[in-house]
């Protein structure tokens, strides 16, 4: 069975997603499945194969089975790229997210989507507050430090410019902006736990274009 | 009092901010108060507006306040644009929005920021499901159309092409994908509902690039 990471787009063969990628860091939560078929070349390709193609840049897209569609259509959100920190008892974490949003300006409350299995996901739970880096342009490195393997048994940021907020948690030096907030909720939304922060401090850092995660796909 | 839209720049004149842009037609979370100073030329600006102009460049920022440093710092989030319809007792709406994300793979689920004071939040509200139909880059007349006054007193699907999906909601014909979902849970932010949909049905209509909040901003 192969997985396709949808950020970067490495393939991972087994059973189930890696617990992340290898290449870019994100969670498996980013792998889809992906169709094996024969390898051939273009003439041999069955009918199948090239109605499918011919779908892909079809209005009606008739090739595509209904999940394949959902998967296609979710894929066409846009998003950026951030670093979620947070500290807890001594320890810091970070690990990187596309899935960071503004949800009300007063008072100002963003939202984010953390994978359970995440240390970064524990040190929320216990401290109560989370920071975010927002990625420049130049951000790629920092994309793959973060999501490269867990940090329970790695310290991501061993050799990366950051420094304390005014909440004690960890935020990179050289990203557009930061911000640090207090969970104000949280809901379990099965594999990830969607939390709601009230922003307590920001910081602009920087005054170049943010990351989004279609830029980072184009130029990883 | 002066508000700013942050989606295109539209400027305000009132004690509140519009209850939707009149430009774009975003909601009223989407204005920040804009700090208003002297009309003067570039030589006879007082030192403190020299610095604020200065800070905005710099990665220092001293010239800005703790909560100008917040709005500056959430605007640099990255979004998509989507048109969010819903459908209830035979009334159909449809109103423009940026925050939407996939929050789980499995099973998909997407999250949705949506203003309580809006017709879209009644209808989603009374029949537990919403569509969301997204833009590609030629979608600028849909975000006037569907952000421009509240779907109450005005079918804002008049003279649009669109069509039911299987959940009975309206889609749009001309986008890039369109999705359907279940609400599964939801949470209540202040101003606006966050509701978890699980998808339940997708279509792939286009193949261009998907609009993002920034290109909007850019091409207005």
């Amino acid at each position: 069975m192969k997985w396709r990471c949808v950020v970067c787009g490495y393939i991972h063969e087994g059973d189930n997603p890696p617990e992340a990628c290898p290449v870019c860091g994100v969670d498996s939560s980013n792998f889809v499945r992906v169709e094996e078929e024969p390898k051939q070349d273009e003439n041999s390709k069955d009918d199948s194969v090239k109605n499918a193609e011919a779908a892909m840049t079809s209005p009606a897209q008739t090739g595509l089975s209904p999940e394949e569609k959902i998967v296609k259509a979710v894929q066409s959100i846009s998003y950026g790229l951030f670093i979620i920190t947070a500290a807890a008892n001594g320890k810091d974490n970070g690990q990187a997210a596309n899935t960071c949003f503004q949800i009300t300006s007063d008072p100002v409350q963003i939202a984010i989507g953390i994978n359970k299995k995440n240390f970064t996901h524990e040190l929320i739970m216990q401290s109560g507050k989370f920071g975010i880096s927002v990625l420049d342009q130049n951000g790629h490195d920092l994309v793959r430090r973060f999501g490269y393997r867990s940090g329970r048994e790695f310290d991501k940021f061993d050799g990366i410019k950051a420094h304390r907020g005014s909440s004690g948690i960890l935020l990179l030096d050289e990203v557009l902006t930061t911000v640090e907030a207090e969970v104000a909720n949280s809901m379990d939304t099965g594999t990830h736990t969607l939390f709601l922060g009230r922003v307590t401090a920001a910081e602009v850092r920087g005054s170049g274009e943010p990351m989004t995660y279609a830029y980072f796909r184009k130029t990883k």
